[in-house]
């Protein structure tokens, strides 16, 4: 495909935009199964994103990807074509819509769902800065499961210059669920709505009244109809204009529905039908895996050079380990059921969904809710495990604290992705669950390091806990991936505090306290370290034994500095809430000739910023998170 | 009143139970005036809550009242009418649904919109073991407006045994705003809804289709009316079976629908519309004011004898004292717009709308939405100052972080209630805002102690700062009430932070590090505390100026212990983040005679507890918050 400046798009006559299009989605074959990142969104919102860039102008009109994964077409044709090969890489163009990275997203997203909401805010104060341009939010029907859609739609007010295209694709990540998916199927199946819309006030009305008994009441009620049939679809109820359905993977139709959007001086929804994967035969049978490759320089064309035994030598990762515990644990404890927010694969819960289909729950893109259900699951008397990404877990937070927590109901909260996930960024690390989920009363946190960690963790929680009152909700955190081999070997018996010293313990000098994945760089860091430390790997992070903690570090007699190694945001995370209380409980300090001495302390951890997109090892290192930092940063409390 | 037990209720006719639902409006006018606590939902309600414990059997069947705060006939009539008298005090009743207190309450509110994802909860796990009970959600049309409920009506699946009773009285806590309001007022006007759905399928099928050359298009079109206009209820569209609208003052018809939405087996929407305030003329004719009603032991019968000159002495509250900081803002800066969460009073923004109507928006009961709003309207060019309780700000921690805090974006947000709020108790306190503040990257964070200090903090956030690149998202907290005399005297310069220290300062020997209301206290501590004791106030939580600390902790030369008093949570909290980072700079021992010595630390705050509900100066007591118990804790540091 051309270059091609947003003039020269608009000026091009249909069949050359249409092939514009057929250009666009060779492109992306061709390159996003060698970046990595979402491919069938993307091949099926090619002729939308060209239409909107044809029929409005940015950056006047605002144009707002939701959740951003399908923005790749409008990347291209917004002068970031040249970098489309750094798409997701550190320092390169985003996987999602980002402010700061181009005029023409005026909204940036990761998460889902925000695009109508943020589409009202900025179309009022366009208003009230006397800006003539249009919002526009660009929504999956997957999004439109998420409340946010539901709040935003009903604070729309009549003279609202807003756009709604619902790019239908009856596909969140994997199927649809709920029932405003069903809706979308209806209406999308009465092809002929658009058509009976603007014919139905004519021929009701030529309807004749003939005589007989029930005439009268024929007439009363046929006014009745007419306004009822008119005012019929869901949208229109709540005083959105509805245009639609119809197929968006046709350019021609697709501009012709945007243009008469545009013309009307009313908030519109306008309702496009696309296929995910359109155009690419893998990606069309198979959407869902297509939804987002993995970056692979060896594939060519969408093939792949992978062998089977390759797949066989796979090492398995935290996420394929959580679906074999609790299909297990399940199948031991009846009361066992699961939870996930469209997120079934993601997450790992395919083998649970398939032995327990009745106790096996999608909510749909529905944190919020899926935590209030949980809970009520919960009161119900069932044990439930609600697995979501970590970064998710932010949506949910009032539900986990006032729903959950506050009632003290017996839960299980699986975090997946949490700590550093590579190339979706900053919107999708998982490096705050630790430090927002630490404040909440009464919840017990769990970081396993290893996939025996994992299955300690799980069965303290759904099996031994199940009868006690102690810890109610439990939230269990672990990382995409799977275990780093030397941390499995050296921590192979699973306890809520296990110390690896290298050295015997009255030579040690310095401990690295630190849980989690991040346990392999505090690893490297004792074997390259020229002061000799011990690692202190946590498992159980609240309630924490201080107790045993203490103890342990009583243990090395020639301790002069505890180093917190921490793969989470520094403020208010784990390493403050231990320091601070080492330090209100006197124990920073030592007794050394009958003279206190002071004990170093320093903490390793993400200070105050968000992390870019990168490969994780990558990040680890830009972090200061590696091995070879905690070593320095060691030496340099000794000042070496 | 008389006491009754269920089975009684159950079995009393009609014509009692009508007279039954006078005297508890009666007893409700009588004592919750004395109490205070919510009258007019009360009042409203009292039809639906008789008819729902008639018709249905809990505690197998689940009755779940929304929010909690309109259960107050429910707790009369399941046991609860003899502790009735200790509602909303320390150790009494709640004054919302709480698990703990009843088996008749099965799900805990406070915060709204949670009943329907709850009931679906208990529907399933009620479905897996086995009971045969109907849950039911008790909601009002004011929680309707928040996304919950969505993501909710989107997972209810065909077979769930679940009514949701819809108590509409067009008002959430003030005068309901949206579309969904919009609609419902509409479905409510077409009161025939209810006859024309039952007939309109005979009658239209006995439309005659006559000849002439539109008939078979009349003939296509009459199917397609007839599948739409039977289907044509937003709810309906869902899959929902809708009931009414009726109205839910009349126990007959009340009791006629649940019977039948008991009957049905399939979801049931039953919309009852009401009065709010029904039967008491003050409350009917002005529900907004009788929302929540203040304790007033003067109280009789609704009158008051509070005189017209106390009124005039009242002390501007922090509230006030915002609505007025932010119109003045306003004036200057054409930029600046309010946002509210169906808030405005609550928040103190009347005036605001008032002066500025255009520059005012109230979104409704939706925080998630509130603040992407904020920030889609921030992105859009203007300065948007969102006022929220704390307690709701949890509800959009998501949208603070990943639209506001990530994008870099400029807002205010105002967070009224922060701290202890008193009688609403556990799910109303503002003790978590500042541990989930402080790990979101870039934001600015303050707590006035004064109404000086908030205008000062005010002024810095939209006057200083607008042009500024340094903090985007600003956060200001403050609490319910008004500043305590002493503080404002004391410490009558506001600055980031400030030092008060009654003795020289080489004889001081501890510090009390505290910010916010609770400085009070520390003021306290410090008159009767046997160690000569500085305070230090903190206006600025974050970026904490360290630099300054340090120097403000050096200067005192004898200095032996650093207390820190906060009212809020304490893990993840400020106090140990400073504390830690104290710890990391080496600044917790200091050289005496060439030997170092360490300095003691203890933190005051809330310990991993939900704090109940209460007066506040009895709960600042209960929490060991107070300035008797500071002192204390200050003197056991010195083993006095």
């Amino acid at each position: 495909m051309e270059k091609l400046t947003l003039e020269e798009l608009k000026g091009m006559p249909l069949d050359k935009a249409e092939k514009l299009c057929g250009e666009i989605r060779e492109y992306l074959t061709e390159n996003v199964v060698i970046t990595g990142g979402h491919l069938a969104s993307n091949l099926g919102i090619t002729e939308i994103s060209v239409a909107l860039l044809r029929i409005f102008s940015p950056p006047e009109d605002n144009i707002i990807y939701d959740t951003g994964h399908q923005s790749y077409v409008h990347k291209l044709l917004t002068g970031r074509k040249e970098s489309f090969s750094t798409l997701r890489t550190f320092g390169g163009l985003s996987g999602f819509t980002k402010r700061s990275e181009s005029i023409y997203d005026p909204f940036g997203a990761g998460h889902c769902s925000t695009s109508i909401s943020a589409a009202i805010g900025m179309a009022r104060a366009d208003a009230l800065a006397g800006i003539n341009g249009k919002s526009i939010a660009v929504i999956g029907d997957g999004a439109f499961s998420g409340g946010l859609v539901y709040e935003a739609l009903n604070n729309i007010r009549k003279n609202d210059k807003i756009i709604i295209v619902l790019n239908d694709n009856e596909m969140s990540i994997s199927k649809n669920v709920g029932l405003m998916a069903g809706y979308l199927n209806k209406i999308r199946a009465t092809d002929k709505y658009y058509n009976i819309k603007r014919k139905s006030e004519e021929i009701i009305s030529s309807v004749p009244i003939v005589g007989g008994p029930s005439a009268r009441a024929i007439s009363k009620v046929k006014n009745g109809i007419k306004t009822l049939v008119l005012k019929n679809n869901l949208f229109e109820q709540l005083g959105i204009y509805y245009l639609g359905p119809a197929d968006g993977n046709d350019l021609k139709t697709t501009e012709a529905l945007l243009r008469e959007a545009k013309r009307l001086n009313r908030p519109v929804l306008v309702h496009l039908h696309t296929k995910k994967g359109k155009g690419f035969l893998p990606a069309e049978n198979d959407p869902s895996s297509y939804h987002s490759v993995k970056a692979d320089p060896g594939k060519k064309n969408g093939t792949t050079e992978q062998k089977e035994e390759q797949k066989l030598l796979k090492p398995v990762t935290f996420t394929e380990n959580f679906g074999k515990i609790v299909t297990a644990a399940a199948s031991e404890n009846e009361k066992i059921t699961a939870v996930t927010a469209a997120m079934c694969d993601g997450v790992g819960l395919n083998l649970f969904e398939k032995k327990f289909p009745h106790r096996f729950f999608d909510v749909g893109i529905a944190e919020e809710h899926g935590m209030t259900f949980t809970a009520g699951m919960a009161a119900g008397g069932a044990l439930p495990v609600f697995a979501l990404y970590s970064t998710f877990f932010q949506r949910a937070y009032d539900q986990v604290f006032h729903d959950l927590a506050l009632q003290k109901l017996k839960a299980v909260i699986a975090l997946d992705r949490s700590g550093l996930v590579g190339e979706d960024g900053p919107t999708h690390h998982g490096l705050f669950d630790v430090a927002i989920s630490l404040p909440i009363p009464d919840v017990s946190i769990y970081s396993p390091a290893t996939l025996s960690d994992q299955v300690y963790v799980f069965k303290e929680a759904l099996i031994c806990k199940k009868e006690e009152k102690e810890s109610d909700v439990c939230i269990i955190r672990y990382p995409k991936g799977t275990q780093d081999s030397d941390t499995a070997e050296i921590f192979d018996i699973s306890k809520d505090i296990s110390v690896y010293s290298p050295y015997p313990y009255d030579e040690i000098e310095a401990v690295i306290v630190t849980y989690g994945r991040i346990t392999a760089e505090a690893l490297k860091a004792v074997k390259m370290c020229r002061v000799k430390c011990a690692v202190v790997k946590v498992l159980k992070l609240k309630p924490f034994d201080t107790v045993k903690f203490y103890e342990i570090l009583e243990g090395f007699s020639k301790l002069k500095a505890v180093v917190f190694l921490e793969e989470g945001i520094k403020n208010g995370g784990f390493s403050q809430l231990v320091l601070s209380k080492a330090s209100e409980d006197g124990k920073l300090f030592r007794i050394k000739d009958g003279q206190p001495f002071p004990i170093k302390t320093k903490i390793i951890a993400i200070d105050d910023t968000f992390v870019p997109q990168g490969k994780v090892p990558e990040l680890i290192c830009h972090c200061g998170l590696d091995g070879k930092s905690v070593s320095e940063a060691t030496e340099k409390l000794f000042e070496l």
